[in-house]
Order: C-alpha cells, then sequence, then structure tokens
C-alpha cells in the first residue's frame, strides 16, 4: 500500500498504455513488504530534459526506469553512465547517488544475458551473431561484451547502425573480434534477432533457418508472441531457444539491484506478476 | 493496481511520511474499479514552483493534491483561482484543465463547511466565530463566507493574520458582518476551534468553556485525538459538535467532484480508508 514513506521509482515514456514494469515489480514489492512502487509517467520527448531533471529533485524517488522514446536522450542528462549504457549509446535506469549525482545504466542487454546463462550458455569465448543493431541489439551487444565474448558478428539493414555500434564496442573492448554486414548465422554459438521481424504476421524470418546449426541457441527479442516463427523454426532443428520475455523478466533482477532493493530471481518474478492476457 | 493507463494525482508536500490521503483515496479507487492512484511526491520549498510547472507536463496526471508547505505559493503559480482559494489566500488542490491551463482551489474549509451541514447546522444568516487565522481558519472562513454565513468573527494571537483575513473577506462579501479581536464564545451559532490549541497535552482550551451556550455548535480542526479536550467540555455542556478528523473525510467529496472521479460520501471513504492506528 502506498503511504507517505514509500519511495518512488518513475518509469517514463509516452505513451504510457503499453508499460509493463508496474504490472511485475508492484506485486514483487507488495509480496516481499518492500514500501517502493513503480509509478507510470507519461512525459512527452520536448518535455523530457527538464522534467528528468525535476523528478530528481523529489525527496521519495529512488530513481528512474526509462523507456522509448527517452533512452538515448537520457545519455546527455546524467552525470555518469556505465561502459555498459556507453557502448549501447543508451539509459534505461537513472539513480540518485548518495551525492545527489545521478548514474546511468542499461539492461536491456543484461536481461538477455542473464537469461541465456541461466540456461546454461557459456558466453566466455563464444561467437554471436546479433542481427538487428537498433537500441535492444546495441544494448544486447554491450552485454555480451561485457560478458566476455570472442567475437560479435553485427547485422542491421542500416549498415551505418552496424558501424556505429562496431566502432563503439571496439573503443571499450580492444580485444573483442567485430565482424559487420553478414546475416548468415552458420557457425555461431548463439544467434539474436534484435529486428523487429516476427512483430508482424507477414514479415520474413529473421535467419535463413537452413544455415542454423543445432548446436547454436537462438534468443529472439521480439515479445508480441511468445513462440515467434523463428523459435518454432530453431526449436524444430533442435536449438536451444529464450523468448522475448525473459529478456524482460531476467533484466528485472538487475535493476532491483541497481536501484537497492536486494535480490529477486525472474522466476520468482514471474510468479507474482500480473500481466495482461 | 496500477498500470500504464492509469491516472495519477500527485500528491505534494514536504515531509511526506505524515501523508493520510493516499490511504483513503486509493483504497476507494480500488474498491470502485477507478483507475487513478495518489501518489505522494516530497517537494522542498525552493523546488516547488519548477516541480509543479513541470508535473503539470506528464500526460497521465490529472491533477495535484497540495500540502503543507506550499498552499500559500500556489496561488502565484496557476492559472486561475476561485473566490474561495483567494478569500483563504491558499489552494490546496490543482485542477488542469481540458485547455491546459491551471485551476487552484481551496478544500480544507469545504470539508469542515459539508460536515457541520451535514450534521444539520443550518449556516444561512448564521452567527461564527472562527479561533485561529491561520491556514486552515482562513480556510474554513473563506468556505463559512461562501456557504452565507450572516457574521463572521475572527479571533488569532495574531491580530494581523485576523485583519489580513478580514479585509480579504470584506472585499469578496461586502454583506458579511466581520468582528475581529475577541474571541468570546458567548451568542453564536457555531464557534471554530481553527487554532493549533489542543495539539499538545499541556494547552489551555481554546475558549472560555463557562461561556459556550449550549446550543452552540462547536467545531475542532485538531485531530491528534478525536475527542479533544474542547470537544469533551462542549459534548458535557450538551453542544453539538463536529471532529477534527471529519473536516478531512468530509473533504474528500469535494476533491473528488473537482478532479472528475464523481461522487462518494465522506462514510463511504471511511469505510475502505486503511489509516494507521
Amino acid at each position: 500500500m502506498i503511504t507517505g514513506t514509500t519511495r518512488l521509482i518513475a518509469h517514463i515514456g509516452f505513451p504510457t498504455d503499453s508499460f509493463r514494469a508496474p504490472m511485475i515489480y508492484n506485486p514483487w514489492f507488495d509480496s516481499r513488504g518492500i514500501d517502493a512502487v513503480v509509478v507510470p509517467m507519461g512525459v512527452r520527448a520536448q518535455d523530457y530534459p527538464a522534467t528528468l531533471c525535476q523528478l530528481f529533485t523529489l525527496t521519495n524517488l529512488a530513481g528512474a526506469l526509462i523507456t522509448m522514446p527517452h533512452k538515448i536522450t537520457t545519455m546527455d542528462l546524467v552525470d555518469e553512465v556505465t561502459t555498459t549504457a556507453r557502448v549501447a549509446g543508451a539509459c534505461n535506469a537513472v539513480l540518485r547517488r548518495p551525492d545527489g549525482s545521478l548514474l546511468g545504466d542499461m539492461f536491456d542487454g543484461a536481461g538477455f544475458v542473464r537469461g541465456v546463462q541461466r540456461k546454461g550458455v557459456a558466453l566466455t569465448g563464444a561467437r554471436v551473431l546479433v542481427s538487428g543493431n537498433g537500441g535492444v541489439g546495441c544494448a544486447i551487444a554491450a552485454s555480451l561484451a561485457a560478458a566476455g565474448v570472442a567475437e560479435l558478428a553485427l547485422y542491421d539493414v542500416s549498415a551505418a547502425s552496424s558501424h556505429a555500434l562496431a566502432v563503439r564496442l571496439a573503443e571499450h573492448y580492444p580485444d573483442l573480434a567485430i565482424e559487420t554486414g553478414s546475416n548468415d548465422p552458420a557457425g555461431f554459438d548463439l544467434i539474436v534477432n534484435a529486428s523487429p521481424l516476427g512483430m508482424q504476421a507477414s514479415d520474413p524470418l529473421p535467419f535463413d533457418v537452413s544455415r542454423i546449426d543445432p548446436e547454436t541457441f537462438v534468443g529472439e527479442v521480439v515479445m508480441k508472441e511468445t513462440m515467434t516463427p523463428l523459435l518454432k523454426a530453431a526449436q524444430a532443428k533442435g536449438c536451444g531457444i529464450q523468448v522475448g520475455t525473459d529478456m524482460l523478466f531476467e533484466q528485472i533482477p538487475a535493476y532491483l539491484e541497481f536501484f537497492g532493493f536486494g535480490t529477486a530471481t525472474a522466476d520468482e518474478l514471474r510468479k507474482v506478476a500480473r500481466l495482461p492476457e
């Protein structure tokens, strides 16, 4: 129950209608007796810089979850960003530290990485293909690099997006082998669809499935339906898979630790979440 | 449950620890299936003007409840204030109207007035003494004037406070008989303790109880304990009484109508409220 002592986490984006975080975090806070609440706040792009700054003067604000369309802008509005956020080129979480300074971090990729690691995928030294180098693809690439993969192949319909990500990765991870320009899934330990392909029923598959090895683990970010056409095809070939919502739930333990609310597992969070069907 | 479609009412003040509104409004919203939530927001005085302005750019903010120490400052931060707020000299509610403009109103006095009217006190033409002409006393005087009382006697240990209130009342209610400077409760239809006397166990009574007629109705704003020494003494004399928390609960239906959330009675609100013991 919200009282005068409740700490707020602002969930900032626009539009707010499709926000899921309140229905995941708040039941978990309730179940643990944690006096905190995630509050959706609709902020338009033109209002965001001033609003973020002003919200952090609230004496009971613990932090902010940042979503569309503000993740990139946030980079310039905080005092410090983590390496992962810098490589991703975006922040989706802001913490006010005890000295009042704002720290930005990015957990979209951490959710993906935690999920595949929990499924037994060894990332140290792995060869990985990330298809789709927009916001979520950059975040996943950043977290994969932090997790110690040996090689990252990057593909996007916009070659400039892949190139920009490659430059940021090379700057922070000089030992990482980076390739760009090919979407061929053959020969990788892990391939990730971080493109929007799969959102529409008419979309082509994001990879040439005939070229995916059965030993390759296949990760998906699309969460419009749990088993996307890509995941069905990969499963039919015997590949290990990770569904889109795993990234969502697996990142929340990382967020909770970042905000200082202790630890939780994705399974515990799923159990109490009250998402719409 | 809070979702992405939930409308916010910011409850703004500092410190927030003793806020009661979330535990009154939110259970009521839940019980009615109204998709809205009161969120406490701690705002220091120096941050308030910029924060209020910025909060009203939130696309899902319906309005704000304003409390200490911001009620007076709010007068200069909104586009329009009601006559009641102008006489009270303060606002405790801000609504964003469809055209984006901000309207300030004051419901502390409305709560008191609704309460005594529901107890059968006829205010049209009544003679009333308001002792204590600080924030709450001014708000009560403003609402009593709006309700049509014929005479208002004002008393405060600060004569300047009574005088300033008298000037504002005279400006908006030229037919109202206004007296200042006496705390003698004899001969009134209604007397109100709007002073802090009764907060401390060592406080003297706010009125000379021997001079209160049994026909006089006695209202209290102190809510530290339900039956204050004044109310006990008045009840012993056979006077009708109104306790401090009645003002709190009776003003909420007025707030709810102001924000467009329909109607409720104070009794309905009390039934679902989850206030600490």
